[in-house]
């Protein structure tokens, strides 16, 4: 009965209860959750008994930390093995989802962030926070997934070359991440991007391979260059605690990666991109990517509350919907994220295809007058500048 | 003076003038086109002068044949080789350009195609007729294309992993094709898409290599079981006009091929797709892709006129765009001639890009109703069945 107080205690908030209720709803798996949606703890069963322990304990650990849900991995196993990096960044990214999620609300008209919790039949599994035709946000998404596995053989080809020395074809591996696209409905807000990734391989001699990869971009409608210079110089002052080297070096990465080749142009203002960063020491990597995913809140919502009021014409609407048209483009022709994923046997398809935005258009052949503030974000992307 | 008159005779109707103007304001290449834009004969060129012939000749054409434009081949080379397959070919897809032009023209409330013709610096060039944002079409696009150079390696390489026997890395090549993608505005209206292709390529040996492709295909957003019978049974009539076979052969391959493997569902009702056809004689294949292209119209046209004025709710048009969505998905992750074009140096993206729809949206985790008229649809695209 202590249990139960406690429990109960912990799921008293109406968020809590909502995250429960709307995850099981999706998810009809059975387990704890499924045992809160339909009737209470009547039907608790026998075999669900020896898991009440980690259920409180999911419970305190979701107050605790404030996330949007109970984590992916079994809390007590969370417990246990919390100096690995598996679990530190798993942690980790689900302090950000919460962070970012939060401050987002906030911005918002009273909406608040749906929260999908999904397992995945081959190993793991995610949470998906999605706020959809808002006041302020046409449609943002937050997930985070820890997976595992048998990488198919076409993924380890992939991974092979890109320079990886994996011994074997059909390897066991481990991923996790925090991956999130918002797309403000005020065209004078920017969308963001942002994705922060831990993958580990082992390979047949036994070998294990690890690796980070991340980065956050911003993609206006119409270029401020005072909010430009603040997102670059957050992203700057993030970089710059770890290595004065890789501002520079991740921010021309980003600039190349996402560059939209058949238009001869980048997506947007660019940030800082990296990927298959294992040169450090898993503990420095870690640190640095941590500070990077720390600074998306501060570099992107002063953005949101400095624009999110401004007044904007149809035409300024039609031209963002154009241009999430090539947003559209890039990650589905491009993006290597997307790609794995489509190819990737029980891949989410819905967390996927989030990062579509809620509405794209094409237009046959439109042209940009000479001189308009359509132009001068058109000048920049096909020429990214440095903006610090 | 003679020659003049007859020229001018030629381009009496608004539609010819407007034609030419509009290629010229939007491909600033010197011929005779610009002297029309420009300023009437008084600018004509010595330079120029014994190209008039030419242009007569075109005139002539246009008249004779009822084309949205001049050939992109030289008229009187035109003439001149005009029993090869090539000519044939080029002809035969400006005929049906013309014809589904019209009949969509003459199911509109008053807005006419815009014709923009368009040459490729590496050869050829093509035909692009689009009609956007009209009373019952939101986008249609009827593009012709003729166009020859070296075919890079990696495109070489593709040919020879589907099989084709070529000698060589670069290789001349030819190609030629009429393409078409119909968005309508009514949700109760079926967007069509069709292409009809001919490819040459000559290997290092000197052998000349040639196939055809094409297809036509359904996809409705509400399922009327009529219409996609009147539908298949209009393109079977035509295959079995050639080849009993055809139908149930083609019929298969277009399931499969339009099929969105990420989405587990088909893009529409199918039709008929074929690639690499080169098994019986280059006359009988012709012959056949032409009964093909001819049996366009007649398969889509009273769909339209049926359906054109049915009222429809915001939901319809909702679920639309979803399906919009999706059409687009397939375009740019699955469709080799949209991928093959975005690899194409040189190629025109706008083209390529004309087949996506005017608007297109991406709802997280939508669901269909179950026994609604989209789960209805959905239901056939899940499982494709025989409908003649």
């Amino acid at each position: 009965m202590v249990l139960l107080r406690r429990l109960l205690g912990s799921l008293r908030t109406a968020r809590n209860l909502t995250t429960l209720a709307t995850f099981q709803t999706r998810n009809n798996r059975s387990g704890w959750g499924a045992v809160f949606a339909v009737g209470g703890f009547a039907t608790v069963s026998l075999a669900a008994i020896h898991c009440r322990k980690n259920k409180v304990y999911a419970a305190t650990l979701l107050e605790k930390h404030g996330w949007m849900s109970e984590p992916v991995t079994d809390p007590v196993q969370m417990e246990k093995n919390s100096d690995t990096m598996r679990i530190r960044m798993e942690k980790m990214i689900m302090d950000i989802q919460a962070e970012f999620c939060r401050a987002l609300e906030a911005e918002e008209g009273g909406k608040k962030f749906l929260v999908d919790k999904w397992q995945r039949k081959e190993g793991g599994g995610g949470i998906t926070c999605v706020l959809q035709d808002g006041e302020v946000f046409e449609k943002a998404g937050v997930n985070i997934s820890v997976v595992m596995g048998n990488l198919p053989p076409a993924a380890v080809a992939q991974m092979k070359t890109r320079g990886k020395s994996l011994e074997g074809k059909t390897l066991p591996f481990f991923a996790t991440g925090v991956s999130s696209v918002i797309h403000p409905k005020n065209p004078n807000v920017p969308t963001i991007h942002f994705n922060y990734r831990y993958f580990e391989v082992t390979d047949e001699t036994g070998q294990k391979h690890w690796w980070f990869g991340g980065g956050t971009d911003l993609t206006p409608y119409f270029l401020d260059e005072q909010d430009v210079v603040h997102f670059h110089k957050t992203l700057k002052t993030a970089c710059d605690k770890h290595d004065k080297g890789y501002y520079p070096r991740f921010k021309k990465w980003c600039d190349e990666y996402f560059f939209i080749k058949h238009r001869g142009q980048s997506r947007g203002v660019g940030g800082i991109f990296f990927d298959d960063l294992e040169d450090g020491s898993a503990e420095d990597t870690f640190k640095f990517v941590s500070t990077c995913a720390k600074s998306v809140t501060p570099s992107y919502i002063p953005l949101v509350k400095k624009n999110k009021n401004k007044g904007y014409s149809y035409k300024d609407r039609r031209w963002q919907l154009l241009r999430r048209g090539y947003y559209a483009e890039f990650n589905l022709v491009y993006d290597r994220g997307t790609k794995f994923g489509l190819q990737t046997p029980g891949a989410r398809i819905e967390s996927i295809m989030m990062s579509l935005p809620l509405n794209a258009s094409w237009e046959y052949c439109h042209e940009v007058k000479p001189g308009s503030p359509e132009q001068k974000l058109t000048d920049v992307l096909r020429n990214p500048k440095d903006w610090v």
